[in-house]
């Protein structure tokens, strides 16, 4: 059987998680918290698992957990999507991801891709026969280049990823970017996937700008969101996607077929549990209080940092200890001082390697007091 | 945006079983239990759930899981998969399906498809740029003609599609299938995506023959199977698919950016309650007394039927009663006198229509006999 992606290997997280474990080092690398959820979301999924919730949900998800994500969106974003035609419930915001950028290319299509960027955007396109066409972003800034963007645009442009807050580098977009981008798009047959599965983790009291704020590219983009990220049940996988009802139809075409439903009890749960909006406004103050903590302990390190504005993610530069290659460091910090990181590198295609490592601070305070103190040590 | 999938409406599933709970109706269409599953399983999510299982499993599933449906498989089956590399956890069967069908079709390969067909079969194939290539069974035998299926096979045929026990038809693959299907086979670059959701459905005696269990098939066949419809569980959407190292190499690449992983605590529930034999050894039985029982029902009715072979699903023919198309019958049943099923002309590309209806007899006994009072009444 040949393959249809011939340079995908072993994922990063899978390697750096399983060595972690192998070695017992302190796992800051796969981004996932190391604490657990609140007990009360437990209970709401007991519930609904021991009063028979048990059977399919319906295809686009259980009208409950439509209608509080259509609330919560109205609340927080002033947006409104119609829960029956423009909300839909999938297996992972990986899989919404998939759908919606299955949806959209065909063989041939161009598609915009910043880089760094999370894994699974390039195969997703090239699977279906798209051009994934790179936005290189760099170091320490991040920054997009507006003209280099409208540069890259042709006439073959179908799709842009667009991801904030960011994961690897933790950057978030301003309404500059937002109208930048919906300059560049505007009476244009472009489409947007944005994948904001962070929404809730940004810090210093910078708002989250969904792409739905913008009305140009709310009507073009498919927003993906997770409620493993949001709740801490990141091996729970659920998400969902908003958008436009002409793009939800053919989102829901494609997510019909790759999972038709996702698990019923758990959903039920989320509904009830997402109505109340504590659940997700105390999370910026909550991981801006790790971040600080570990912002604290990188400051006695010798590594180079800009405080991340979201995600759970903080890069560092290591270039005023070593210039060994990012991957070889991770592995080494792994077996030698016990902290697993990300290599960034992996985030670009060509692998282009900035000296820059991803650590994960989602973990308890004593877990990173501890990996701090070794990577003090360095 | 423009359609992938233009001639894809409301799925079939979604309009019975809706009209069933406008109308208050007996819902025997889309195919899931009218009981719920044991507690001891629900009970032993809640204690992973409640223990910090809530984090992502590994891609391919977690080991126990794996090691679990590894040893079902050789008890059962005599043949021994390697729980590291040749099995993987699934976000459903579906899933499972669709990511089998990516790791072949290129655009331009063509796979053969047994008609009438799950749903899902083709527009995997189209979506991957796929030409299904109809192999039409016909009621009331539904054979399999093994020279047509020998002369659709041409030098572009990538993939065959396979079903056993059959859904809608309930028809189960014997030694000389498989055998009919090994020689067709051999020698060439094709591979088998094998469907086999009911292995724990059939009836009188039957074995379930896995196409695992053909040496000549085995090595080019992804088995996919589920845990819904064995544990009573249709809405907790856990599949898995087996096959040979060379192609869970490739499947695990198009698994990992569909879904990347399914849900941790389910996962080790599952393993756990896997080990007991007893929980699907008992299957047969507790279906084929249900299934005798809609048959006593429709030999009092005007419906004629060849008792099915597999699944939960009885197929009857309405000759003898009226001439309506099969659509418009099911839907006037549902409304007048309260029992929904499913049309079998949807399961054909050209709906075609033999006059067929299908009914899930997955269902309380008190709500197959109610069903069955209402049918005699026709
Ligand atoms: C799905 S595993 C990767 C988790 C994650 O989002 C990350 O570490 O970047
Ligand atoms: C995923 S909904 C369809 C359920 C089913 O297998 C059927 O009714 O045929």
């Amino acid at each position: 059987l040949s393959s249809k992606l011939p340079w995908v290997g072993t994922t990063i997280f899978t390697v750096m998680s399983k060595l972690a474990s192998d070695t017992g080092a302190i796992n800051l690398s796969q981004g996932f918290p190391g604490f657990d959820c609140s007990p009360e979301l437990v209970a709401l999924v007991e519930k609904y698992m021991k009063t028979g919730f048990n059977q399919y949900a319906p295809m686009t998800g259980v009208p409950v957990l439509r209608e509080a994500l259509a609330q919560k969106t109205e609340l927080l974003y002033g947006v409104s999507y119609h829960p029956e035609t423009e909300v839909t419930v999938t297996s992972g915001a990986t899989e919404a991801l998939f759908a919606a950028i299955m949806a959209v290319i065909r063989p041939g299509d161009e598609a915009i891709v910043f880089e760094p960027a999370y894994d699974s955007y390039i195969p997703a396109i090239e699977l279906n026969g798209g051009i994934p066409v790179l936005v290189t972003l760099t170091p320490p800034a991040y920054a997009i280049d507006w003209t280099e963007v409208g540069r890259k645009i042709t006439d073959k442009t179908r799709l842009i990823v667009v991801n904030t807050p960011q994961n690897p580098t933790g950057r978030v977009w301003t309404a500059d970017d937002l109208a930048q981008l919906a300059a560049l798009v505007k009476d244009r047959d472009i489409w947007i996937v944005s994948d904001e599965v962070y929404e809730h983790i940004r810090f210093d009291g910078r708002p989250h700008l969904s792409l739905a704020t913008h009305p140009v590219l709310q009507e073009r983009t498919f927003v993906c969101g997770s409620f493993g990220k949001t709740f801490h049940v990141t091996g729970w996988k659920i998400g969902y996607c908003l958008a436009p009802k002409e793009l939800s139809v053919e989102f829901r075409k494609i997510h019909q077929y790759l999972t038709f439903s996702t698990i019923t009890p758990v959903q039920y749960a989320l509904a009830d549990y997402l109505k109340n909006p504590v659940h997700y406004e105390t999370l910026p103050d909550f991981y801006e209080r790790k971040r600080n903590l570990f912002l604290e302990i990188l400051r006695g390190s010798r590594f180079q940092f800009t405080p991340t504005e979201g995600s759970f993610f903080q890069t560092v530069s290591y270039r005023a200890i070593t210039d060994e290659p990012d991957y070889d460091l991770a592995i080494r910090l792994t077996k030698e001082i016990g902290v697993a990181s990300i290599p960034v590198s992996v985030f670009y295609r060509q692998k282009n390697d900035y000296n820059i490592l991803r650590f994960c601070f989602a973990k308890d305070d004593e877990v990173l007091l501890q990996a701090g103190e070794r990577l003090q040590r360095l």
